[in-house]
């Protein structure tokens, strides 16, 4: 059986992309499924994700991004922007859409949104929108790891002016604030100098404590 | 093939566990493993992963976690601890560790140092603290992924007082900041409320956007 850590242990953050080489539509579309899947705090899934191919866009979002040629030689960039603040009307939102899919209005549910509500209201926006970014990176863990299953490489990219790139995809008026970015594609690895070297990890014991 | 997916769509927020159910050691390593393999900013690992069996100590973080059962019935419960601070001795702990797997210094790799000390000095603790959060979300993605693959039940969980776990657990003192919870073990399906009900998540029209 392929397991979770053969995959962990085979995917790298790729440097240099084959910029010839697309992701098929099929094997895209289960990468994108994972981060939809991916469990969130309350259910809310805070954040979004842009799919870019455009060249032009791409071209634009590489100059506020420390000139990474991934941006550029990928075939599909990922974008997980979060939400800028949880407002009322985004958590009514997701709870409403709760009660719809499930057929039935429930009292505890009922109470766990105003509950939810009061707690992000006196939590205030930075705070919401913090909270809001840890849960793109629980999409971000699942895009890596369906990517690895699909033996598609990725690179995990925060090297980006945030602001710039916001501005770039129009994220501002849409109330989000870009957080991560996940080139998607296929390895050069002539030209690749991380893909043979070692995986560097801190040992179990440096790592994980039990408590027991 | 088992997908991820699959794997993504079979998993829930376990609400009630069979205390009598132990997740079996090789299961646990996997799980743990796929956390300490999980990529993570410029390899940092900025955060702990705590392995609690300890009855009485999850007595006492349930008192602190809205008196969720999962916290005792669980057959493990992991506690991500994110770094309090990225400061510079974490960093070269990073890169020479890095250095020592690897064999070699690099010319590029100790300018990426000096860089990284730049901006974590610059960001400030709380920053610093927020960004090492993150990262431990990334973990807490791939825990559920590897749980779900081994059939285990798991629970995220960010309901509790965080200050108070730390007290608990005596994160201050080693410099970590509780982040989130994942109980692990099995379902006890008959007293679990949410068992049955449909999976929700945004469509991927209202989820996803392609810029192309």
């Amino acid at each position: 059986m392929t397991t979770v850590n053969e995959r962990l242990a085979w995917r790298y953050a790729t440097k240099k992309y084959d910029a010839t080489k697309s992701v098929p539509a099929e094997k895209l579309e289960r990468i994108v499924e994972a981060v939809r899947l991916a469990p969130t705090s309350s259910g809310l899934q805070p954040f979004e994700l842009l799919v870019v191919t455009n060249p032009e866009i791409r071209a634009k979002i590489r100059t506020v991004a420390w000139d990474q040629a991934q941006v550029t030689d990928c075939s599909h960039l990922l974008v997980f922007a979060a939400w800028d603040d949880i407002t009322p009307d985004r958590v009514n939102m997701m709870f409403d859409l709760t009660n719809e899919v499930r057929g039935f209005k429930n009292e505890g549910w009922e109470n766990y949104r105003q509950m939810l509500l009061g707690i992000v209201a006196d939590r205030g926006t930075e705070a919401n929108y913090q909270a809001a970014a840890r849960q793109a990176y629980i999409g971000l863990g699942a895009a890596l790891i369906a990517a690895a299953f699909e033996e598609v490489d990725a690179t995990p990219m925060e090297g980006f002016d945030p602001a710039a790139v916001d501005e770039i995809l129009g994220l501002k008026s849409r109330n989000l604030r870009s957080v991560v970015m996940l080139p998607l594609g296929y390895r050069a690895a002539e030209g690749d100098w991380l893909v043979n070297l070692k995986k560097v990890r801190r040992s179990r014991e440096n790592f994980v404590t039990e408590v027991s």
